[in-house]
């Protein structure tokens, strides 16, 4: 429905206004009509598309009645389909008759100018700003939908700056420029309309704290670039140029969807009349574009890596080294952070998690700072944060727990749940329910996370371990067949099994832990034989089984999606499970390199029985499982493979504004 | 699709566990396989019933094929019909075999007892608890929706408490307990079976300050009523006892939708079970009920009138009179606010408006507090709150603007918008937009108002109106056909053509104002001389004009369904628009009797043509016109008879749970 404006018309003077192109007038008839007038007659030049409105019917002018009521209901409309050449060059006239007919009792001219003002931006989401016929005031998911895109400019192009781009109101280069959106006003028509026409840019209270928008005139130097709206400026009044027709706007998004801000900024565009000099200007026309701010999303195992990080601490030379011939093997780049930025905090997983923001014309990786803030807490913004490097962080309100930090922080590969679709996966994060009290990750992360909607988050129950993290019971890999992925459960059921089938087969003197010196070095009958161990092995089971139910019914997975990995943990209620040996489901997947925690299982016949059966398990998927010995530089301080490394991955395919949440 | 469990089974020793009632049980076939088993045959007691999954396809047993491949996709479900009547008075064996066949090389044996845990509300929305085979864990809206509902406690039924009931945690009487919900948490089967499981009832940490839950155990005296969840309390351990099957808890709501709160309410029970005395429990059911808190729900002037305020003050003892004679008319009880009470503040439109709550099983009425806070501060705390008369407000976050009061707030009749329905009105709410800067109403307020979601607001823009309210230009009245209202809108042209008309009738001597002492009285034709005043009401007329398009096109309404009522305004840039003679359309609509401010407009053969004119547009809707005199102790102080007025009215008969936001 186009917008529709009421005009005052007088029969005492002419009236002058503007009809913006798009747009519809009703002329108030009765409101200038004399008072013997009961008909009318109305006419325009041929730029003016007339309509009489009555009795419910729309009428087209010129039409064989000459002369209409002059009732309540009857209404004029009139458009124009195009631009004024001068000002006032079309016109409509309207005579009224009264009951004796014949000469007209009184006119009212009517001068018009026909301007187009119109704000734009990347409505069809082709990577460009261009002119549409979608409705610009909403903001639609899926392959059908429209509406513009903002990312959130939180990188920061300028390597001198301490913060991201959107923590200032300049512009520092055309690089951080181009990680803005473009937002166009367009102008035509005579131009002298606008001299006595206001345009305002404005942006509702409400929004102004979550953008920028910078502009340069019709300069293209970066020093003419002014921050117009945004913060405390809610409006900015233009004056159209006499050479130009369109003015180009660059707006950036300062913050992430989040409790109490949908993502969705409005900007209004807004031409103010004031019908004579000096006298008060009334608003006649309003043009509304709507962008959404771009989610932060994770990328799951299944994703190719680009980029693999880990620490180099006094005491993992090796680790760093195994974990390196991995990434060579993967073809994929190795970051190592130094002791200096890292202090000695080895579990790089734990401290940040990396996603990605994109819009139709422009992807960058951003890094999400987790409330954990030890060793490693001044690395994001140090290292990671730079050009077209964002950054995003929240804090916990109370102390942050084990659950805050990101090993408690996975995300599933693409699924489909009872016939919805999932294209981006699912968030998984581990919680004390169906426990009450216990630790829970902050609200705030929670929040956000909820918040970005691609990627609707699962609670999983990871209060039951010592650290607390999903990534302690469970992984995704890589699959040829099926969904395209396995989900990897650590199973003490089946390194029972497995233990009990070694056993019958007569290695039940194997022992574990071999070549680990100063470790004590149970046999596979000695572990079997630990009742308290058993017992406590029957309880991780019930906590990992309760999981495998919440994953089955909201992944949408089935048995065979699920892959048991032989696993004990040990522990008691108080302290919580610990994995008995290295835990090999923590592990750092590479495309189809997998960094397995080495178990150091029971050597049957030469080899590690635990080994084996990984590789009996994950070989057929056609995945490479290479061991990485972590027992005295991760193990012991309760991490594993996948708690000391962290990997930026490939972006997915799969647009993020295709999917219905 | 019901909830699994996956249970661990063993050759060794024999394993017991609970089935709950319309739950699935899942065994782990292949974890406790004896190493050469390579195919399996499982049989049950009848009351089991059993299923095989294999290779996709789910057989019912018992079926002609008596032993199952141990494949890895291969899996036994079982699920029981009846609660057992004693603790694992059911089994299943699964035996297993070798290549070899022949023997069993070892079997497993399960003992079940079925139980029913079920936490039960009004899903159905029918006034009473009842176990219903809808989703309890979702809550959809619309006629054919389910989920249950809770209120915000907010009345005070103890007269001598300072506050609402949602502010303490106790019960204070039988009629508090009836504003709550129900839960009911249902344990049925052998007695024995629960003293070896915990139940917990719980609530997510994020809603926890949201609700309250009250339990009185097997009494039925107040005095046993314990706050037993909410606020700090996450989680309530309950031993089912002996005897009751049944345990009822009340809910309470604390808080209304708003900014980070979508109204929803998860509780939960969980059934936690230890395999031995003294080992870990883990959690083996849960099951969830999910509330929804019952928005506020504004009244349009369409809806009876139940009961008129109007304050008392020092000079107003003729208007008191003549609205409470209105108010009679109309079979209203009128209230009147004396001044200890309103502290010489007139304006109890302004200082609050009357709304309610409603549930299936209880609807009471809820006064909204503005950010306004002068003379009638303290009123509705003092003498609105009271039992089954709820209280709300919102506090502005910085000092509260003109635009904050709730003349400020109206809505809207029921309508329909291009096929949208919205049977519960609109809310309107005037604001500077299109214009910028200015004066906003506090985002706290209309973040509320959104929040609520069955009422969906509209922006007006009234901050061309030195006082700034939308009761200032707008009104609505019922009528008897088309939509069942009209739209009455301020008119300065409507004012001058009905002027004119006057003076071509020869009454241009005719003068406003008579009888009003001390106050200069111009006669038509001065009016119509007065340059500035025409210049300024053109003006006024564009502002109002822009509304109506806003009005059109959000409220679906077509020119038929506005009346425009003679009105001129008066003022200049600086001070804004305020009312040049007792603005009309701010009247009190009482069913169909309207008291209208007396505009003392010119007289016409002995009549007020201002107030004839009004007639013959409005009682032809079967309404009857009153006029009250407002001149000095409203209008010369910038308001009228809706400012001075407010009005209780009938909920809507339609339920808001049947419209879909």
């Amino acid at each position: 429905m186009a917008q529709q404006r009421r005009v005052q018309l007088s029969t005492q003077r002419p009236t002058s206004t503007v009809c913006v192109l798009g747009t519809e007038l009703s002329l108030d008839l009765c409101g200038s009509a004399p008072k013997d007038a009961v008909a009318f007659h109305v006419q325009g030049t041929p730029g003016v598309k007339l309509y009489v409105v009555h009795e419910t019917q729309s009428i087209k002018l010129p039409s064989s009645v000459g002369r209409w009521p002059l009732a309540a209901g009857t209404e004029v409309l009139l458009a124009m389909d195009a631009l004024s050449k001068d000002v006032g060059d079309e016109k409509v006239r309207i005579s009224y008759f009264g009951e004796a007919g014949g000469v007209p009792v009184g006119r009212a001219m009517l001068y018009l100018t026909c301007v187009e003002v119109s704000l734009d931006a990347d409505i069809s989401r082709s990577g460009a700003v261009s002119r549409t016929l979608l409705d610009k005031t909403t903001w639609t998911w899926g392959p059908e939908g429209h509406g513009a895109i903002l990312l959130v400019n939180c990188d920061r192009d300028d390597p001198e700056a301490e913060m991201p781009d959107n923590r200032d109101a300049a512009i520092c280069s055309y690089a951080d420029l181009k990680d803005m959106s473009q937002m166009v006003l367009r102008t035509r028509g005579p131009r002298t309309i606008f001299t006595g026409h206001r345009l305002v840019l404005h942006v509702d209270f409400g929004d102004a704290d979550k953008v920028g928008v910078f502009y340069g005139g019709s300069s293209t130097t970066l020093e003419e670039y002014k921050h117009v709206l945004g913060g405390s400026k809610l409006a900015y009044a233009l004056k159209p140029s006499r050479h130009q027709e369109e003015s180009i706007f660059y707006v950036e998004g300062l913050a992430f969807p989040d409790v109490g801000f949908s993502g969705l900024v409005a900007f209004h565009v807004t031409l103010l009349e004031s019908p004579e000099k000096g006298s008060l200007e009334t608003p006649i026309f309003t043009d509304t574009v709507v962008f959404r701010v771009a989610p932060w999303i994770m990328t799951p195992n299944t994703l190719a890596p680009l980029e693999v990080f880990v620490c180099s601490v006094d005491d993992n030379e090796d680790f760093v080294t195994a974990v390196g011939a991995l990434a060579e093997k993967a073809k994929c780049p190795l970051t190592v952070c130094p002791p200096p930025q890292n202090r000695q905090d080895r579990w790089i997983q734990d401290e940040v998690e990396f996603g990605y923001v994109q819009a139709p014309h422009k992807t960058f990786p951003v890094v999400f700072d987790s409330p954990r803030d030890r060793g490693l807490k001044d690395f994001p913004v140090r290292s990671i944060l730079g050009p077209d490097f964002g950054y995003v962080a929240r804090q916990a309100a109370e102390a942050a727990s084990n659950l805050d930090s990101f090993g408690n922080l996975e995300v599933s590969p693409p699924v489909t749940v009872q016939g919805k679709e999932f294209p981006l996966g699912r968030i998984l994060i581990g919680s004390s329910f169906p426990r009450f009290g216990g630790r829970r990750m902050a609200k705030a992360v929670k929040d956000f996370l909820v918040a970005q909607q691609v990627q609707a988050p699962v609670e999983l129950f990871s209060d039951w371990l010592h650290v607390g993290h999903v990534d302690e019971f469970l992984s995704f890999v890589p699959a040829p067949d099926r969904k395209g992925f396995r989900l990897l459960l650590a199973s003490p059921s089946a390194c029972y099994q497995l233990l009990k089938e070694k056993q019958e087969e007569g290695f039940g003197e194997a022992a574990m832990f071999q070549g680990l010196e100063g470790v004590p070095k149970p046999t596979i009958m000695e572990i079997l034989a630990n009742e308290e161990l058993r017992k406590f092995n029957y309880y991780a089971q019930s906590c990992i089984s309760w999981n495998r139910d919440i994953l089955k019914r909201t992944l949408g997975l089935a048995e065979p999606d699920i892959i048991d990995i032989p696993q004990l943990f040990r522990g008691d209620a108080t302290t919580g499970a610990e994995a008995f040996f290295p835990d090999m489901v923590n592990m750092l997947v590479l495309g189809k390199h997998l960094g397995i925690p080495k178990p150091f299982g029971p050597q049957v016949g030469g080899r590690c029985c635990l080994e084996e059966r990984v590789r009996e398990l994950l070989e057929p998927l056609g995945l490479t499982c290479t061991f990485i010995d972590d027992y005295f530089s991760y193990h012991l301080l309760s991490g594993e493979v996948h708690c000391g490394t962290n990997v930026r991955r490939k972006p997915f395919a799969f647009k993020w504004w295709h999917m219905v949440p």
